[in-house]
């Protein structure tokens, strides 16, 4: 018999079908001479109930056996259901009971736990309510960035993990050796002797797939990266990860105008393809977590983003009737508390802030003819600060040379890259978004280690 | 004005369009009065054949900068084309030139380059007919991959790439640590003291995401991965990479019938998706590069997959007419050579075979009422070998604790692993997909270094 998903039942299933289903027991209640069980199998948040009644073959057995986490297949029919909260329930003609799950020992019994609890379970934590909605949106969230890429044209480029280059100099950056620590080999005048590692030099976990993506934008016009990404940063906080994904669209014939276009309409797009595909989890996201996810994505959906200049920015925040922690001067970098006051506040929508100072950006961003500014823009959202970042790129060679050296980067480590200016340079822009970040703000949640399945933090790599 | 596509207007551009399009100069020819520029954007193949009309101010100066590589927008109108090879043909008003390409310097001239010279010059060899085609089809095979399982249900899920465990065994390991290798400290018995790591214990590069799978399987019922695998093998062959991408589906509620019947209807989905899409660029690897890989792609939409078990496989292999480098003898694992006989000479199609002996197989797959094989599959194609590998897995704790203990493997770093038998476990099944054998399978490409943009190799990590 084929086995049918809980979500389609609930969605479509009609009295006197005879479904089989499959999933795991969340909740038993036992009546005279029935019972109630609420089983789930991941699909959806909600659980299919199921009517149990006593005279079913070995009844009182396989009650005793049908507790909380416990794997059943149920066969029976589809009954218009008679209690408030399901349209429909099935009723059992015949329940297989796969495997069991100990009430004295199984973590998860019927109550709320902390997600600090949780992730010390990391390997149950995703049969809860709240970490199955996290994961279902997550996926969501994945399919919604390929198919708004895929359907413009825009090819899936897998650049390396692995990276010999450490110019970008975005952070502290993993080593990745085959060498024995306990023994690393040295040369003669006791420096590492990398001629005995895997690839001979060192190597490092990436930071970003940019400049490899700039390099397939030359070829194809427009790709996008989408992988995980690397910082070996000691931040202990809730919105840090060692390890986590990116979005890294790059495009040729593309200046900062078609940039900032792409990356609003892609935000749009994301969104209403949650809110389309996961009404129900978001739902719950918005009664449970943060009751303002439901009107953050309407506002992301439905409003012009805010378009404004650095310069101009910094005089807003200059002018604001608030006080802020850290200074706000002209050359100074944008804090959390600034871009907030910006979107939630002043704009009360997402804002693109574009033209920072050159010295406190990438040197990769085309120089604006002020000298001073360059083609930069970071998206600002409500409640979460920066989402996107992204810049249109400098693709002048002698521009380029120039801010490689200012910036103390090796211009011959970066032979490659510059290449790519000496040969059919174009203009081009591109964008960054940390896609945990993404997924936090689309949840609600508070803690970035609840919407990643195995989260790397300092001090932790479990599971 | 809107640019388009090249290969919209090849496909469907009408005569007295006003298109812009904006590539990169693949050829130029020279005529009387007129010249012929061939402009590519990575959109297909195929090149746009843009006429020049002397007429067009600055024709001389311009035709001087249209040399191959050069990055130009032309705007014009389609006409249909008089010369063989093309059905349109876009007649420039007027020529943009963003980026020249010294034709003293730049390495892409037009003439055939080896796969060997290309790979020193990996920032530059994806504008190359072949390197295109390989890089569109492993774009259309991606989306192919995401398009298969989330039409089904199943969730994308995102296992770790840093991992404290080295338990699965299933080959050497690169070690991921922030300590300063120069340096690296040490306690007091002169171990090396990896509380001063980011992890606080020694942590590698994944080999697979399984068993992480695993766990989310019994949450959603099925999911996939879809990532970078490492290998620290010195293998320096033509199939070998230190960093490949593996697609690795997880099914609860799953036999090895139910495994093999998505294996085989997957590898169908993703033949038809791509041959569909990309029919250009199969059809140039079939001229160019190997002219079995649509008769192969045909083959394996259109057969039925044979399946035997290994000890059938055995004793066909030990009746064959074939002198193999390798013995045949049950207990022994089966060799390229065998697997290709099995594919290619014997069955003329894939062939899945199953139930191996346990001794060669990993502790996870179910063991057999035999005592000696496993539910095991791996699916063998022609021209390849093994292109699939998966297994039923152990669902029954006791057995699992025991195949855990025979391989020599620790269960206390397991914990989590059994937890998932221990509570609500079910039969269920799986399998991993390497991809860049798929691309390889797909495209003909001889060497595995060429259908991955950016490859690791032993003593090679560049761009």
């Amino acid at each position: 018999m084929v086995n049918r998903r809980i979500a389609e039942i609930l969605r479509s299933g009609q009295p006197d079908e005879s479904p089989q289903i499959q999933g795991w027991v969340r909740t038993k209640r036992e009546s005279k001479g029935f019972a109630f069980i609420e089983v789930n199998d991941g699909s959806s948040l909600a659980n299919l109930q199921v009517v149990i009644n006593q005279d079913l073959p070995d009844y009182e057995a396989i009650l005793k056996k049908l507790n909380t986490g416990a794997a059943v297949e149920v066969t029976g029919v589809l009954v218009a259901s008679l209690g408030k909260g399901q349209r429909i329930e099935l009723k059992a003609e015949a329940v297989k009971v796969y495997g069991e799950a100990d009430p004295e020992t199984y973590p998860l019994q019927k109550k709320r736990h902390s997600f600090e609890f949780l992730r010390t379970i990391g390997h149950l934590r995703s049969r809860t309510n709240s970490l199955g909605a996290v994961f279902r949106v997550r996926n969501a969230c994945s399919a919604a960035i390929h198919q708004f890429f895929q359907e413009r044209g825009f090819l899936w480029v897998h650049t390396p993990i692995i990276t010999a280059s450490d110019c970008e100099g975005a952070g502290e950056l993993f080593s990745v050796t085959s060498l024995d620590l306990k023994n690393v080999p040295r040369t003669d005048n006791q420096a590492v002797d990398y001629t005995q590692d895997f690839f001979g030099k060192p190597t490092y976990l990436t930071v970003s797939g940019q400049l490899e993506a700039e390099v397939m934008a030359m070829a194809f016009s427009n790709v996008y990266t989408f992988g995980p990404t690397f910082r070996a940063e000691n931040s202990n906080t809730s919105r840090h990860l060692a390890e986590f994904w990116m979005v890294e669209p790059e495009m040729a014939f593309c200046d900062l105008e078609g940039d900032m276009d792409l990356a609003e309409a892609f935000l749009k797009y994301i969104f209403k393809f949650v809110l389309e595909t996961c009404p129900e989890d978001m739902e719950f996201f918005n009664q449970r977590i943060d009751n303002s996810v439901l009107a953050t994505a309407e506002n992301i959906i439905n409003n012009q983003f805010e378009r404004l200049t650095y310069t101009d920015a910094i005089a807003l925040l200059e002018k604001a009737d608030v006080k802020f922690e850290y200074p706000v001067s002209w050359g100074l970098d944008l804090q959390s508390e600034h871009e907030r006051y910006l979107a939630e506040q002043l704009f009360k929508k997402p804002a693109i802030v574009t033209d920072y100072p050159a010295q406190i950006k990438a040197f990769y961003m085309r120089l604006n003819d002020d000298e001073k500014t360059v083609r930069a823009m970071d998206i600002l959202a409500p409640k979460i600060g920066e989402i996107v970042g992204g810049s249109q790129r400098e693709e002048r060679l002698e521009v380029l040379e120039r801010r490689v050296l200012a910036q103390g980067l090796n211009p011959e480590e970066l032979w490659w890259y510059l290449d790519l200016r000496r040969y059919g340079t174009v203009p081009h822009a591109g964008f960054g978004l940390g896609f945990e970040r993404l997924v936090q703000f689309m949840t609600g949640m508070a803690n970035i280690r609840d919407v990643i399945p195995f989260p790397r933090t300092p001090q932790s790599a479990e599971f």
